[in-house]
């Protein structure tokens, strides 16, 4: 099981990107807003019971100053990953992505792209997948897909010119 | 009185630059090392009791990803003043600077300069000052001294050429 | 009384949101426009006259190279909270964020989020709550306010999925 | 088995942190130079037999246009995890941590801090601690020792002032 | 004949300018999508063999964490032309600027503006002219009507004021 | 006759260079610490009777948030050249560039690269050469000079090789 | 004579506020399209014949790698003032920012705001009002606008609220 | 030949490592400084003539608001190599990546990394070994070279674990 957590339901439009990603890798998720800022106590019982409510791995989204994902991390041992989201009156980006990435040492957060929240659902089946035959089996699939929209693109691109 | 608090006693040489000001602006303070990633219900706890220990202000430093500020923020209705600290592996100051300064709608932090703990220090006792009027006379006493050291300024400038 | 100045007429949207939340925490303001380079003198005049006019903290927004805040800072030893706004012509709000945070020391601005007025009103009652029961009190019920709407987003959440 | 690999000798010094701390947490792995731009048929060969060879995460540093943790991860569905690195010449660590982080939809990095080798190496035990209960513990006494550090530091504050 | 690739159909807008600048100056080229990331292997492949199948230069696109040029630059020793590409989510384009310009010492890759595909077709028509008198005369010519175009702009802004 | 302030005495090793060059190119000049921060109202004085008193041009160099170019600017018609410092804790030089660039529309300040300060005795000595002769002559020799400059270090490139 | 230039014709909407400028302060202008790069022969004769014709003051604007002030500058002694222009493809303003400002030392350029034509055409105004009194004595009236300007905005604020 | 220009001695350092991988390469060359800024008429007869006196390829350095290889390029059709350098007072290296980067369409500039003269050497007898097969002989040689390093890289990782 994922747990997938986001500060507000203004980061639920990227965070759906995970939950789909995961649906189509076979994986169980479960969805939640846990706001660092506003509910910082719920925050720490959802993160220091999430491993033996039985998750595996958590993916968190936050935006501006996102401390959502280091916070869970340094209340977990289970790999936190994060999602930087670019939110309204945000200086591009950078007070997410810094936010979330730049950890210190002894806390880690997996970090992905800017609103890279369907790389963070495939990273958690990869985690899960590391030991899981048949959900690296599905990570294969998925990757051969990847091969074949290339295939259809260049088709596209050969059909026009 | 104010607390002072910082992530780790790396961040101890910008802090003292707060107690020092404070020291001349004869504004009582504590100093503490708490944690946002490695002591996190330390934090909790601290920030939770912080006004009924009779804490007025908080001053927390902190670099990199640097939650500190927010988080307490968070969890005390307290002005809590943050100070971003150009850390080892830090991308420049531009982490914690913006991992203290966006915080999102409803949670301010009262953000000061790159290592600008004396300034940290100042703003406490201006706080302190908006309804205490003997610390606002040594405020006052203090922007005087500015003056005068940028005359002595001038005097060794012209010695010189 | 907050002061809260702002440099001009189109900052004014993003300004308000400190007056709506003042008024929320039913704590009183005034609001005006002050330039620092149109009105120099106007600015001088105000800042210098700001405690003894029963201003307790000055709330002033302003865009590009915003110079409002820190020059308010160096005429009051009032507290003075910075509002970077993002301008037009602004190099993505990096200009009006630098020429407010990273004031020298010795005069403090208490820097908030790139249009962030809505928590520089929050701040500015929390520097009154520091020292009024009252508006602490009104703090703490705008805090829980701020968990029951992320308990309402996870209804809305749920309610979808 | 955790894979650690980097791109040049020169990478080694960052990289020996994630070496230290798997075997500070009893996990097992070994260490080469992968070059991406040197020996991409070398990279081609390392990551896709990589599963089979029995790893179960990879530990990828590189500096620059950083883009041996991307390919890796294009060649295997095992975890990555990609440690920007701070090279001569670098513009401040950001070309390495945006050609790490910045990954394409379908292919994550799971991204870490600059120089951030030390979080690697306890983000791979993670991963493994996620289904292995035994490196869950040994995750669980280094998050303890995290806490005894700041006891001593704040013992190391107090004794001091 | 040039060889122009991109990582994805959505690069087909941007690159197609360096198609049409080709096709002006009168020199062939070839366009497909070849992906980095989805495709590694065909991209060793299209690299390795390019100067046998009888390119002089490659034009590479790609955005975000953009490896494609670098990457076919490590396979092959004729001249690559990197393009970095604005694609969504990216930070402000400087994600695929820095991964493609700051390559390692011993691989370089000639890196064009952001979205400079037209750019990348001259340069490659001027990599083919500096030993083809031919293509070189077409450059001067193309030179000349740059001049034309500025005095056309000249009578316009006469013509308005 | 140029004036030439500075915000502080630390800010004297940049500022000198604007002297030095205004000595060989035989333009009068004064120099003067004059805080925007510290001494405003000694600021505002000097900017109004900048004129009456003679100057023709002001230099002003300051760094951080860096308020004194424009500030002058905003109570004096004369051309006001700023030169950003880079000062201790800077964030890398963008705070001074930023606060001194980014002035709105109406209040002008004549913006030399960071520490630029002999470019800014240069500026100001063409300001003045614009409608003097003499000095314009002198600014001729100063361009000779500089392509000298360029022989010699062919010389010095060539004697060695 | 105030000379107005300008890289593209895509740039005149920003360098008409130059014109526009100095049409309300009553100085003289001639506006010319001139391209660094497509023109470099015509700028250099434009340039150094500038004083020769009558030309006190340069207004050169540019986007992206703007190289257009700058050369002007190495090519004649009277002041250049450089207009950064944001241009489709540009990374945010910075390219045209910095490759006006950051000239070497030996050749300034006056550097005003992105976009800031208006800004260029004041300071040009200025320039001519050092030794013109009745330039001069058209700024003060203009600063005397800019101040009833803010009078007439704090009307409308009030009238509102 | 290839021709390597520079805009300043202080640049030799770096450029002349472009020179050395040329020697290994046995690509001739010939070396000069040409600065763009206080030699614009030498750098305009240096690029005008270039072709003619046999050049194929130009290699130019320069720093800050680096206008010397745009400049060059656009006053021949050559392929023209852009090498960003670190000089002193620079903004990190920002100021002279873009203003070489980020030409016009129209006027390419092939920019290689900050400080990149070697790759810039090697994209250099790229561009010749487009057309000479001696010379493509050499580059494989050379990334052979570069592989071999690879492999001695990790015999003295293994000799030391």
């Amino acid at each position: 099981m994922i747990g997938i957590i986001m500060g507000s339901i203004s980061d639920r439009k990227v965070m759906e990107q995970a939950a789909e990603v995961l649906n189509e890798l076979g994986v169980a998720f479960e969805m939640e807003i846990v706001s660092a800022h506003r509910t910082p106590e719920r925050m720490l019982e959802y993160a220091k019971t999430a491993r033996q409510r039985g998750l595996k791995v958590i993916v968190a989204g936050a935006g501006g100053a996102a401390h959502l994902p280091g916070m869970v991390a340094s209340l977990t041992t289970l790999p936190v990953i994060g999602v930087p989201i670019l939110s309204s009156n945000s200086i591009d980006g950078w007070d997410s992505v810094l936010s979330i990435l730049q950890m210190p040492g002894g806390v880690p957060v997996a970090t992905v792209a800017l609103n890279g929240a369907k790389n963070a659902g495939i990273l958690a089946a990869q985690i899960i997948g590391s030991s899981d035959e048949k959900v690296a089996a599905r990570l294969d699939a998925y990757k051969e897909l990847l091969k074949e929209k290339v295939a259809a693109m260049n088709d596209e691109l050969k059909a026009d010119s």
